[in-house]
C-alpha cells in the first residue's frame, strides 16, 4: 500500500477499506508518512468525506493508537462528557460533582482551550494548587475512590488523534465532520467511558454556526458510537448568547460553585446542567420519569450533596478548597469596571462572539497553542436576555488588568447587547436530542 | 497574512489576489510554510481550481522565483518547445537541429523523465560524453554560436516551481490544470523563451487520458502566455500510440539520427516534425505558406544541414561525434530478442501504455526521482499500426540486459498489439492546434 495512491483514491471519492485506514493512522503511528502526504488527503477528505463505516474504522484505529484506559468492574457504567465549546460553557464543572453525588462514576478528561474558549482543565486549574495532570492510575483510582475526576487528556491517550488534530488545525481541515466525530469520539473510547454525553453546540459563540451543521456531526457521531458498541448522546444546544453570567475562568468557577451551592435554581446554566444529568439518569435506566429524576437531582444540590462531591474532588486533586467558601482565594484580577445600559429596556439578545472576543481581548482565552491564559480576567453578564434594564443600570461587569484592553473589551460587549422595548420571546436552549430511547426529542 | 486563512479562503472557492499568490511563492522560496499547509492549499487549489488572472499571477511569480535567462539581442526570437510527455516522443531531438538549420534560434531547456517515460534529457546522454548540465552563461553563448542547445534546467530556475513540483508528485495533486500549466508557463519564461511551442499529448501513453482535458490544458496555458505577454502556440496530438518504431533511450536518438539523414521521411515521427517546425515558421512570420515552408524544411534535411547542425551541437555539448556515424558507439544492450507476429493481419492499434511498462519494466525509465536508467534497452516496433504483418515475420524487437524481464516487457508487448483482417482507418496524430494565427487549426 502506498500513501500516494491512498490520497488519489479519496480525491476521486472513493471509499477506503478498513486495511486502508489502518495503514494510515500505523503510518502516522510510526511516523512513516509525510505531514504533506497526511494534510493533502486531510483537505480530500474535508471535499469527499468519509462514509460512516470508514470514520468508525478511524475512531477506532485512533483511540487504540496508544493506551486505552481500563476501569475495572465499573467500566461499563463509566460516564463522559464532552461540549464543542462554548463562551461561558462552565456544565461540566456543574454536571460531574452532581451525577457523582448520584452514584455515576464519571470520568472527565478534557483538553486544554483552543480558539476562543478556553477549556474546561484550564478552568479548574483557577482554584490554586488544584493539578489536573493526573496519570492513568490516578484516574482510575480516583473515580473507584469518589466517583469522579476531571482530568488532561494524558498523553498516551490516542497520540494520533494528537498528531491529526494539530495537522488539522494548521491546515484549514478542522470542520470536516467526519474528522472532528472520529476525533471525540476516539478519545472518549481511549479514556474508557462506555455512556457519552456530548453537548454539540451552535450559534455565534460555537464552531458550528447553524443548528443544521450541529444535528448533522451528532447524527454521525450517535451512529459511529453505535457501531462501535459505545452508548452516546448527543444535546444539540444553541450558543447564539453565553451560558450563565460569567465568562473567564476564575469567574466561571465561582459561578458554578454558585450553581452547587443552591444559589442559581434558574436560567440557562441550571437549565442545561439539570437536563443533561436527567438525560444521563434516563439513559442509564436509573429512572424513567424526567421529573422525578430531576426532583431527585434537586435535593442532590438543596442537601449540599453535589457540593461536597466537588469539595472531594478538590482535596483528592490537591486543590484550595478555601476557594468554595471564600472566592477571594481565586486569583483576582487588578480591577474590575461596572458598565451601565445607555438606554431603558429589555434585553433581547447578547451576542456569543462578540463576548467571546473581548474576553480573549482580556486574555481569558488562547491566542494560540502555548500562549498563558489569564485566569483572573473576564465578563460579568449583570443582565441576560428577557431581563429589564434601567438607563444607568450595570448591564455587564470587566474584570480586567489592562485600562487599554478594557477599552477594547468594553467596545464588543457594547456591541454584543441588543436591547429594546418589547419583552424577547422565550428561546429554546435544547434544539434536539439524538441517541436517546425517545430519539429525537425536541425540547 | 497568514497562510490558515489562505487555504480556508481556497477551501470556500474564493480568488486569491495577485499579493496573496506573491505571498504563497515568497512563503515557499524563504521557508517559511510548513510542506503540510503548501500540501493541503494544493488539494484545495486541484478542488477549487485558479481563475486565469491566478494562474497568471502565479506563473509569473514562479518565474520570478530565480534567476531569468536573457539572451540579449536574440531575446524575442529565442523558441522552446516542450512536451507533456509521451511513449517514444523524440520530436525535441528531431525539431531542434531542424529549427536552428533554419536559422532560428533555439533554448530547449527540459527535466528528466518523471513517471513511464524518460526525459529529453535523459536520452541524449546516450550520445557518450555529452553534458547537458550547462551553467547559464554556456547556454546563452552556445545559443549565440549555434542556435541551438539542449541543456538540463538549472536549479537558479524557477527554483519554487521544483519544490511545489515536487510536493504536488507526492501528495496527488499533479493533475490540476492550473498547478500544470503555471508550472510549464513558468519555466519557460525563467529559460528566457519568447515564442513558447506545446506538444500537449493525450491517450492511453500520456498524462492526459482525453482530448477535451488536453484542449482544455491547451487553451489555459496559451492564456496564460497571452496574460503574461509571451507567444504560446500549443498542439493538442494523440498519444494512443508509441511515436516512430523506437522506445528507449539510444534507440529513440538513433531513431531522430536516422530522421536528420533523411532516412525517414514519412510516418508520424516526420509528420510530427515537419507540423512543428512548420508551425513555427508561420507563427514567426518567416514563412505564409505551409506547403512552401515544408518544401524548406524537407531541403534542410535532404542537404545535410540539419544533421550538421546536430553535429555541432554534440560538439559544442562535448559529446562524442562518431555516434552519428556508428551507433555502436551507443550502450549497447546484452542481448536483443527479434518476437514474431503469431497470425496475419492488419497492426490496427499499438497501445502506448503497454509499451511504455514493457520498456519501465526492462529499466529504459525511472521508477522514483533517483533512480538510475539503462540507456541501452528498449523496444523497437518493427511494424507500425496500418503495416501488413504475415504470421511468424518480426513485430517488435526487444533490447535488453535481463533474460526475466524480457519475458515479462514481452508479455506486455504482445498484449500492446492489436493485429485482424481489415485495414484500419487513418488516425490524424495533431488533433488541434490553439495559438496560432489561424486559430483551433483541425489537421
Amino acid at each position: 500500500m502506498d500513501f500516494i495512491s491512498l490520497i488519489e483514491k479519496k480525491k476521486q471519492g472513493k471509499s477506503h477499506s478498513k486495511d486502508e485506514i489502518c495503514f494510515i493512522v500505523n503510518s502516522l503511528m510510526e511516523n512513516k508518512v509525510l505531514d504533506s502526504q497526511i494534510s493533502s488527503w486531510l483537505m480530500a477528505v474535508y471535499f469527499k468525506g468519509l462514509t460512516d463505516d470508514e470514520t468508525a474504522y478511524l475512531t477506532q484505529a485512533l483511540a487504540s493508537s496508544g493506551v486505552t484506559i481500563d476501569f475495572g468492574d465499573l467500566a461499563s457504567l463509566i460516564v463522559d462528557k464532552h461540549s464543542t465549546g462554548g463562551v461561558g460553557d462552565k456544565v461540566t464543572i456543574t454536571l460531574i460533582p452532581l451525577l457523582a453525588a448520584a452514584g455515576i462514576p464519571v470520568a472527565k478528561l478534557a483538553d486544554r482551550g483552543l480558539g476562543h474558549a478556553a477549556g474546561t482543565v484550564d478552568k479548574l486549574e483557577a482554584i490554586p494548587d488544584l493539578n489536573t495532570n493526573l496519570t492513568i492510575q490516578e484516574i482510575v483510582n480516583q473515580v473507584k475512590n469518589i466517583n469522579a475526576v476531571i482530568a488532561s487528556q494524558a498523553e498516551e491517550l490516542a497520540p494520533v488523534d494528537k498528531k491529526l488534530y494539530v495537522l488539522r488545525n494548521i491546515t484549514a481541515t478542522y470542520d470536516s465532520d467526519a474528522l472532528l466525530a472520529s476525533s471525540i469520539i476516539s478519545k472518549k473510547i481511549a479514556s474508557g467511558a462506555n455512556n457519552i454525553i456530548l453537548d454539540v453546540k451552535y450559534g455565534s459563540g460555537a464552531f458550528m454556526k447553524t443548528p443544521e451543521d450541529a444535528v448533522h456531526l451528532s447524527k454521525l457521531m450517535v451512529k459511529i458510537g453505535k457501531l462501535l458498541n459505545k452508548s452516546v448522546t448527543a444535546v444539540v444546544t444553541s450558543m447564539e448568547e453565553p451560558l450563565g453570567r460569567a465568562v473567564g475562568n476564575s469567574l466561571e468557577v465561582i459561578e458554578a460553585i454558585e450553581f452547587l451551592k443552591g444559589k442559581i435554581e434558574t436560567g440557562d446554566l441550571a437549565d442545561l446542567t439539570y437536563y443533561f444529568a436527567v438525560t444521563v439518569l434516563m439513559n442509564m435506566d436509573i429512572y424513567d420519569d424526567k421529573a422525578e429524576a430531576e426532583r431527585y437531582l434537586r435535593t442532590l444540590v438543596h442537601s449540599g450533596k453535589a457540593l461536597a462531591k466537588f469539595r472531594e474532588l478538590i482535596i483528592a486533586q490537591r486543590g484550595n478548597t478555601e476557594v468554595l467558601d471564600n472566592y477571594d482565594k481565586f486569583v483576582l484580577p487588578a480591577f474590575k469596571v461596572e458598565c451601565e445600559s445607555k438606554k431603558n429596556g429589555y434585553v433581547q439578545y447578547i451576542n456569543a462572539f462578540n463576548i467571546a472576543r473581548a474576553a480573549k481581548i482580556l486574555g481569558a482565552s488562547r491566542e494560540n497553542n502555548s500562549a498563558p491564559i489569564d485566569l483572573s480576567v473576564g465578563i460579568y453578564l449583570n443582565k441576560k436576555s428577557g431581563e429589564y434594564v434601567n438607563k444607568g443600570e450595570i448591564l455587564y461587569t470587566i474584570y480586567s488588568n489592562d485600562e487599554d484592553k478594557t477599552k477594547i473589551a468594553q467596545k464588543y460587549c457594547d456591541e454584543a447587547f441588543s436591547i429594546n422595548d418589547s419583552k424577547p420571546c422565550h428561546k429554546n436552549l435544547v434544539h434536539t436530542v439524538i441517541g436517546t430511547k425517545d430519539e429525537e426529542d425536541d425540547v
